[in-house]
């Protein structure tokens, strides 16, 4: 059962338009929010989330926060979807292809679930990823249509037989392909700022939280990849890998090598967010 | 009459999957060839731009470039089209969203005729424009389907009341939302070198040959925006804006505030190129 446009239906029925600017252009936005128990898991930052990257590229949201809110947990019920995600996204609408915004065109809503279990082998184990120059534009804030990046990033890391790239501008380590990332180094955990260079990530956030809860120093600083190299401990964030450790960069261990104390204690605290 | 996989159908029969990876990733490539007199102009020159691109983002071509190159006429030959522009984009096909390249999985190839006259009022009466910071991506010479950057440079313009946007990155002026930018000064004509950072517009190459058939020096050099101001002449390159002048940048005319001679020259001379 998805939802589409203004009404639950099944996937076959659905009929896209090859007008729809997010065919063309990838004129539109999107958010994947987590489900665990059948709840969602942060649906207010979500939908905050949401509603800024569509006030910043002008898509006028045809619902406000609280009817998607409610849309979406209609659909997880309508799907009886314990554990998953829930992938919402809304294009400018439906036009011949120009590139100047459409005088006349309502947004497209498109919302489906799927059934995701927790990644817990790489939460536990770990992950292995390269390092990758950042040639995506300078509005990475955006939880845009225009994924092409990063999905040449992602398969750049499967390629090298890792399973993430984390991402940097002339040495500075933004963020992975789609997640955030964030070290610990002498008992300090770091992460790249919430500017326009970075995703600003639900998980992102809740972490930080955890670790100002837990007595941890943070820094929303900037750091390079030797600093990576040299770290104690690394981890990424994100929707659905949660907090997962990574245990080597480029070939080389990170700390030693095994998921970190902190990181580990991060990780028990997260747990208790939604359970 | 559209060409959507491997078939000729109307529009209405298309069913696009909400899994094409066109929707949710911008995942493809795409060229707009201009018809003249029935005539697809360059087809050469967009085929291969179009080989390379799919190279580039590792999209396997399913179709050679003479193969697409005869269904293309094909489609402008049952539309009966005699002058406007052919769309051609190529997604790499349908999977459940994950930003992996899927395992097995077949391009998806839509095209389809448009009906555009030759926007001969504003190639001989010229456009206005404003500058406006270049934030897209480092690999603009892909011809991709991750335009949104380009879809608000564009409306940017046209909210300012102008025709165009002047992209610049900290002052070098790259190329504007849709098409290059050339400027005269003291009979020289500059424009940004064909590299990463601009498309490699073929009616860029078209103009920079005829320039050098007409004995004017071209100097493929960055300029700036302050540069721009001071030309003695400016235009823009494209598939269907041809040879288009720039009488004003941000409020201020440029020369003479009117069509520049050598501007004409080239204008004359391309119309030759296709009648």
């Amino acid at each position: 059962m998805y939802f589409y446009k203004n009404q639950f239906l099944s996937k076959n029925d659905i009929q896209l338009s090859p007008d729809d600017r997010g065919y063309y252009f990838g004129d539109g936005i999107y958010e994947v929010f987590r489900v665990y128990n059948g709840q969602i898991y942060e649906p207010q930052a979500h939908l905050q989330r949401l509603e800024r990257t569509a006030s910043e590229v002008r898509i006028a949201l045809p619902y406000t926060a609280s009817e998607i809110g409610d849309i979406l947990t209609e659909l997880v019920h309508k799907n009886k979807l314990v554990e998953g995600t829930v992938y919402l996204q809304i294009t400018r609408g439906e036009a011949p292809r120009a590139h100047p915004f459409p005088a006349e065109t309502e947004p497209v809503v498109l919302a489906y679930c799927s059934v995701v279990p927790r990644p817990v082998a790489s939460i536990h184990k770990g992950i292995h990823a390269i390092t990758l120059a950042d040639i995506r534009w300078l509005r990475c804030d955006l939880k845009t249509l225009n994924l092409l990046p990063n999905v040449m990033a992602k398969q750049a890391a499967l390629d090298h037989g890792v399973q993430e790239v984390v991402l940097h501008r002339d040495g500075i380590v933004t963020e992975c392909s789609a997640s955030n990332i964030m070290i610990i180094k002498d008992q300090v955990l770091y992460t790249h700022p919430a500017n326009h260079l970075i995703l600003h990530g639900i998980t992102r956030a809740v972490v930080l939280k955890l670790a100002l809860s837990l007595a941890i120093t943070v820094q929303e600083e900037t750091f390079t990849t030797e600093q990576l190299y040299q770290a104690d401990e690394a981890f990424i964030t994100g929707t659905t890998v949660e907090i997962t450790p990574i245990l080597q960069i480029d070939g080389k261990p990170i700390g030693a090598g095994a998921p970190g104390p902190l990181t580990q204690k991060l990780q028990s605290e997260f747990v208790h967010t939604f359970s």
